[in-house]
C-alpha cells in the first residue's frame, strides 16, 4: 500500500436504489413521482436565458427561498435550500452534530443517516423501532447530542403525530433535533406549526418526491434564523453556488401551481389505497402508509424471492437486506396503470410458484 | 446562549466576489466568461425532456464523465464530477488529507483552501511567495500532509512551468498533491501529461471559466483510478445525486464544438494582451497573467481607491484586503468593449483625481 493511501478517509457509503437507464423498465424503487413537473416548470424551461449560464447563479439562491418562505407563511432567513433534501440533511450533520454525546435516530430509517455519522465521526445510537415499527418517543429522553426522526419515517410508511413529536422535542430543548419529512405532503403530520415554540427545531423537505422534480436537486431546511444562519456558513464554508441557475428558477416556478400540486398528491394517494387494497387480497400484510411508498411482506413468500421475480419482470421496488426488513419490500406508488402491472406480475409470480 | 450552540461548528466562510443583480453593470469580479455557452448547449436545452425531471439523475453522470475521459484521452474511472470546482476540490480535501501533518500551499493563492482545512479541522501551512509573487518549488519539500498548488495561481494570475511542479511531485510522493487548473485553458501549462507517472496527482478544472457556465455548477478532477474511486466513496457518503440532470446532460454538449471552445480562448486572449497593454500606458504595474483576468497596482494611486471610484461607475472589479496584495486589482477580462469601458472609467478617475 502507498504511503498517500493511509490518509485516505475510511467511509462505507450509502447504496441508493438502482438507478438503470433502460426505458422499459417499471421503476418502483427510488420513490420518485410518476407524474411530470408542474406545467409552470416547462413553461420556466422553456424561457431560461442560456446566455446568463455564463454567470454565477446568486449564490443565496433568494428567489427560490423568498418563494419558499412565502409559501410556508415564515420569515425572512427561515429557509436553507441545497442540491435535493440528502445535502441539505448531511450539513445540518456537520454543522450542528460537534458534541461528544452520540446523536439518536431509530434502528430502522433512512439509511443515510448512519452513513452521515460516519463520514463526520459523529458518534451515534439507534433506539429500536417497536415490534409495530413505531418509534418510542420515550427512547428519546436520554442525554444526546441530536435527535434525527424521519417522519413519516422510511422505509416504514408510517407517521407519527405531531403531539408524539412534541414530546420528543420538550425532552430535547438543549439539542438539534431535525425531523426529516421527505414524506409530509402524502398524508403525513407535519411539525411545522411548532416552529415558533422551538428555536432547535430544523424541518427538512424534499422536491424529489411531491414536487416531481428528483432530477433538478432541490431540497430545503425551515427553521429559527439563527439555525438557518449557522447551515448557511457552513456551506458558505464548503461551496458558495451549490444550486444552479436552472435549479433556482425552476424551483420557484413550481411552487405558482398549487392546483396541480395537489391533484398530483391526491391520485398518488388513491392510488395507494387501492395498491394496499389489493396487495392484501394477494396476501400481504402492508403497513398503513403516509408516503408515496408501501412498506410490506408477503404472509408466506420472502421479500428476495419476490424482490428478485419482479426483478425478471422488469418491475423494480426496494429490498434491503437488513434483518428486522429483510421480508419487507418497499414499493412507491406509480400510477394506477403501473401498480396494475405489478399486481399482474405478481399474480404470475405466485401462481408460478403454487 | 443556549445550550444546542456550543455544539455548531465554527467557521470562517469564504467571501465570494459580489452577484449584483442589476444588468447595466460590468461585471469584471468574478472572471466569469464574457461570451455565453456553446450553441450545441442551447440545442441541447432546448430539447431537454423535462418529463424526466421527476426521475433521479444517474448518480454516476457517466455521460458527462465519459465523454470528459475521451476528450482528455483518460481511462474509465479517471474523472469525477461535482458542482463546481469548489465542490470538488473540498470533497479532496475531505477525502485525502486526513494526516496529523500540515498540508501545504501559497499564502497567496485561492482563498478557499484555508477556509476547506478550517472547516475540516485539517492543519496547514502557507508558504509565501517570493517577492515577484512567484511560488518557490523548494518550500514543498518539507514534510507535510498534503500539497495545493493552483496553476496558473489565483489571483496572482501566474503559472508554473510543468517542469517545476514535476520537482514538486516528486519531492511528494508519500502525499496527495493537488493541482488546480480552473485557468488552465487561458494559457497555462497543464499537468495532465504528468498523471500516468504520478498516481498521487489529482488535477482539478472547472467549466465556470473557459467553458462559460458558471451557472450550470460543473467541476471535474483528473486523477488515476485509485484516487477518484475515494473521491467516489466519499462523495457516495454526502450526497448520491449532487449533478443535476440538466448539468450533466449540458456539461456533456460543450464538449462537442472544439472551435467554438478554442475560438472563445483566443479573443480572451487577445483581449487580455490589448488591456494589458493600455493599463500598463495608464502607469499600471500588471503581472503576466495566464488566466482569464489580471493582476494589476498602479504605481501612484491605491488599490481600495481605484476599486471604490471604479464601482461608482458600476464597474465591478476585486480587490482583496490581504497585506500582501492590498494595492492591487484582481480584473477579470472581458469583452474588449467591457475593457474599453472599464479604461475610459479608469482615465476619468486618474483625470479628476490629478
Amino acid at each position: 500500500m502507498n504511503q498517500w493511501e493511509n490518509n485516505i478517509r475510511k467511509v462505507t457509503p450509502y447504496v441508493p436504489g438502482e438507478q438503470p437507464q433502460e426505458n422499459d423498465i417499471i421503476k418502483l424503487n427510488t420513490n420518485e413521482n410518476p407524474y411530470p413537473p408542474s406545467p409552470k416548470v416547462y413553461e420556466r424551461h422553456r424561457t431560461m436565458e442560456v446566455d446568463r449560464f455564463s454567470l454565477y447563479p446568486d449564490p443565496s439562491a433568494s428567489e427560490l427561498v423568498e418563494k419558499l418562505e412565502e409559501y410556508y407563511g415564515l420569515e425572512k432567513g427561515q429557509v436553507f435550500v441545497g442540491v435535493g433534501s440528502d445535502d441539505v440533511l448531511s450539513l445540518a450533520f456537520l454543522t450542528f452534530f460537534n458534541s461528544k454525546k452520540p446523536i439518536l435516530f431509530p434502528d430502522v430509517t433512512y439509511s443515510f443517516y448512519p452513513v452521515w455519522a460516519e463520514v463526520y465521526r459523529i458518534p451515534y445510537e439507534c433506539p429500536p423501532l417497536d415490534e409495530n415499527f413505531r418509534i418510542i418517543p420515550k427512547d428519546y429522553e436520554r442525554e444526546n447530542g441530536g435527535v434525527v426522526i424521519a417522519n413519516p419515517n422510511a422505509p416504514t410508511s408510517l407517521g407519527m403525530s405531531i403531539s408524539e413529536i412534541e414530546k420528543i422535542l420538550l425532552a430535547n430543548q438543549d439539542v438539534i433535533v431535525i425531523i426529516d419529512e421527505a414524506y409530509v405532503d402524502f398524508g403525513g403530520e407535519t411539525v411545522l406549526p411548532l416552529l415558533d415554540r422551538f428555536e432547535n427545531l430544523l424541518i427538512v423537505r424534499t422536491y424529489s418526491k411531491s414536487r416531481s422534480m428528483a432530477g433538478m436537486r432541490i431540497g430545503f431546511a425551515m427553521g429559527n434564523k439563527r439555525l438557518i444562519q449557522a447551515m448557511t456558513d457552513v456551506k458558505e464554508s464548503i461551496n458558495s453556488y451549490t444550486m444552479t441557475m436552472e435549479s433556482i428558477c425552476l424551483g420557484a416556478a413550481s411552487l405558482e401551481d398549487e392546483e396541480y400540486f395537489q391533484n398530483n398528491l391526491r391520485k398518488i394517494i388513491d392510488t395507494r389505497a387501492y395498491t394496499e387494497k389489493e396487495l392484501e387480497k394477494r396476501g400481504f400484510f402492508v403497513l398503513n402508509s403516509q408516503t408515496n411508498f408501501l412498506f410490506a411482506r408477503h404472509r408466506e413468500m420472502s421479500g428476495q424471492f419476490l424482490f428478485e421475480e419482479l426483478r425478471k419482470r422488469k418491475i423494480f421496488v426496494r429490498h434491503f437486506q437488513t434483518e428486522r426488513i429483510r421480508e419487507y419490500l418497499r414499493i412507491t406508488i406509480g400510477t394506477k396503470e403501473q401498480m396494475e402491472k405489478m399486481l399482474a406480475a405478481l399474480d404470475e409470480i405466485m401462481c408460478e410458484s403454487c
